[in-house]
């Protein structure tokens, strides 16, 4: 099976990125995690994402915050998918990390997820495996299924005790 | 082989598609083009989501602008990767339509891509089909390396011209 | 009399909704709590809003966060007037929701109220019903006199404490 | 039958205001059309407001630009619903005029629809007037089947000639 | 003398307005404290701009957050001059208000400082009263010249301890 | 009587200045023109700023763009109001001259009016001059009147060419 | 003579680098002109900017719009200082530019000029080059001074023609 | 050895300003620390900048916050390099002190870091001096080896822990 690698430009993602893991773990879905700077490691960086493919990678996600230049950094070294999570840091609210994960030029896709959207980032990385993995598929329909479930609950209580008719 | 579903909001959107359909018809993947909104005619697109695996597809492209809801109203109906594209509209530069694809709520995620990017969103899908699929994934490191050289030709032009040393 | 439906997108909105209850509740308008997901849950959604004036209802409150297409996704499928509350999420201080709520194409208005601006989204659906309702709008200049009458008085007291001529 | 009022804050406003007047003509609600500025006309406005419920007005439109003042000066002074249209102009893309109507401060909502959305603040009109009117319900359910039967004719011609399976 | 007055649209900015109260009182300049909102009590905004000028009032100081348009009220019912605050309030970071009170249409401006600049509204109104009062410029001159002082001690002392020449 | 002086940071503003030169002039108002920068010609800003008082000035005008430094550059070296338009220019649609014009900070307040807003800049000049010239507080009411009797006359005949009653 | 490498992440950048090339002839400084991608090029950006101190650069600037990553992907690989040019493209107004070009982690800086500020660019570096080269800072102070006159004769024009005194 | 000078524009701003003191003591460069106000004490921001060269600066960092002038009026008056710091403040989260820097007019460059990044100034600053200094240069590079080193670290043993395979 395909595996997917999680790379943060900083070690201080990686608190948000939890989610990312619990969802792939939760999928079945085997997964390196990396720390990987495209400014401070720019050379790991090239060669994780030339290595990737062979390595049995099938989708990089990229956390990084400010100026993110992660995720682009690896997609331009590899032709395998890249997600894209753009971190909120101290300032803008994240919007810094958005535009410079999403405003890829022509050429270069990143599938960009919202800011601080790891859980998302993982179920989408999930969607591409299970694309030709009919068993992931099957789980992946499941966990979604479950996800319905919980909304329905909720609506069911807090519609009972909330109305006023 | 999988087909790549281009599914515009309103036919406003067509002309900045074309890139899209440029893509795909170079990288010899079959697409199919519609026109359905999320808001005009909400059962077509809930309906074209969930037969979509099913027909055949692997990957939806929606391309959306202002309160741009389709790629998420496709998401929330398949469990294909969907990919959003933000279209430009006459205000606010394409960033509300941005915000509306790519700020998903936890377990729905939108691939997005950048604003008015059709040709990335074409190139994302091509780079998702080519994880199973080898034929592709060779003719899309051929597409890769000739928009690679095409830089590398005009680098060189520029600089013997401009150059001034 | 018409019911007011308070619809979330999260059950994580509902500590931001007791305002618009409370203001029903002091109007005497009976209303119905839902949760209910564009996303999730969109099933629920459509069938809500196709089978909400058979079943009643006047007006659609909903409140959403992030890429917040609730709003949008009942207005598609009822005639109803829709109210948005856009809802402030923990990155971009609402803005996301605020333009995923109001920028809705030509055909399909939402009638958007600030964000996080739930007793505003209830006095809406107060003014609305009151148009063939007299002794609502009775009730409702009382509520805004009221309302009057307190600012005044706060007036009266700032003004004499820290006033310095 | 309750009337509707068009009012913008500036004549300028007055070409970006046409489809509003198209779809309340098509939907036959009958309208007054008026220039009055908030800050210009400031006694015009008060007195509008006051008298337009006696006056047989069931909804107020007011469509202004820039720090737009006009539909909060209008629900400061009646208890009909006010439905604000923002005007994009010469600088920020309309982002002042949104804010300015939008982010109504509790109390005294302002129904806000897109930048430029005269056409939607009609429509929200109609639904709002369709609550207590069936025969303007039915001629809004049939304007609505129309937009949806030219989104479906549109979807057939572009799937014809775009498609490429 | 001519007084001041601060108006705030809800007693809740009373606490940021403490740095206007403060240097209108170094500054031995009279002022009035009122709460008075444009859209809750419209008729007291109107009534006191109307009157100001002949009540002994120069200049006007509004301090509104969200859709502020207290300031700009007060500037359509009064020839004087009126300086806006846009307060800072729960979500956009006085944004909003910013927009709502700085872009007022040609032929009523309004005297706009920055987001929460109470003090900043006290002393541009100090200036303006002190263009026909020379005793006022030079208290004001000698406020400044303190305030200079203050900053150059700073520097002597900061410079001193943190330099590592 | 005080004079005003209108001054920009670069000729290139000057067209956009013409509608202060024109209520200026209509008003009866002495002014000078000049072309200084903050950034290329700083010490002709401080020795202008300096001297303004002495020169008979009583209100400085300053239209700057970009990083629009000039209004503060001014403020910081006299004690007269200080004016400061916000000049749109090539980019960001002079939401860079507005928060570097209006953001000032605690102690040194420049009157903000709107982007590009030359007209009001002047008005707002002019209401300050008149709180001590009661012929040209006169003068300027009239002028208001006129302006308030245009859009009075506008508004009976929009409304008596667009009403559907 | 230490040159200086303009670096243009696309052609489409060229026309508005003109600005650069001027300014660093007029200052008689060398330079070489480059077409580097960080994206599709990352080969050669890394190469370029490894070999960049021993061939004799003293100050890479670089130029790139939408999610600009040149800058700092020269960064990254060089210690020489790197000066970033946000280049203004379809959408957002350069905003995604400046934000990916400026917002750096720390630990990996980039000086950042205006959106579209090619002469600034190329006047940074002359300042750079400057402070160990006297004669490049005599150039450089002359130059300013023709700036400073220009401005000054400017003033002169304008002042005699507009004023009204 | 020439030195850096790190102006603050207020006393509020240095506890930010310690990750720039380290930076340049770990690098054994010398620096003064300044409080220079471009407003508040405008004297003393020309003298220090019209001197600085003479007294052996060779880079100029100033921090300042909302409408940050201070690295532009220090820009005016040197031709030294001079480095901004947009200092993050109450509102706005550093954005108008971003554009208040890095927005300059054409003539008058500011090397502008990210908000809040005084680290990055303090090691730009050392770039520019490491241009003609080789022991600094040196210096330079193993400040820059110890920090990729670090990640490198980090990477080893978050990705050993965290990795799933």
């Amino acid at each position: 099976m395909k595996k997917v690698a999680i790379i943060m430009g900083s070690d201080s993602d990686l608190p948000a990125l939890g989610g990312a893991m619990d969802a792939l773990k939760a999928l079945q879905i085997p997964y390196a995690v990396r720390v990987i700077s495209a400014h401070r490691t720019p050379e790991a960086a090239a060669e994780f994402a030339k290595g990737a493919k062979d390595a049995g990678f099938g989708v990089i996600i990229c956390a990084a915050g400010k100026a993110a230049h992660l995720a682009g950094a690896m997609a331009a070294n590899t032709i395998l998918p890249v997600v894209g999570i753009p971190m909120k840091s101290s300032t803008l609210d994240g919007l810094d990390a958005l535009l410079s994960t999403v405003q890829m030029p022509s050429g270069m896709p990143v599938a960009t997820v919202a800011i601080d959207g790891a859980t998302n980032a993982a179920l989408l990385a999930a969607q591409i495996l299970a694309l030709s993995d009919e068993a992931l598929s099957k789980r992946f329909a499941d966990y979604r299924a479950a996800q319905t479930a919980k909304v329905i609950e909720k609506d069911r209580r807090i519609s009972e005790e909330y109305s006023n008719l």
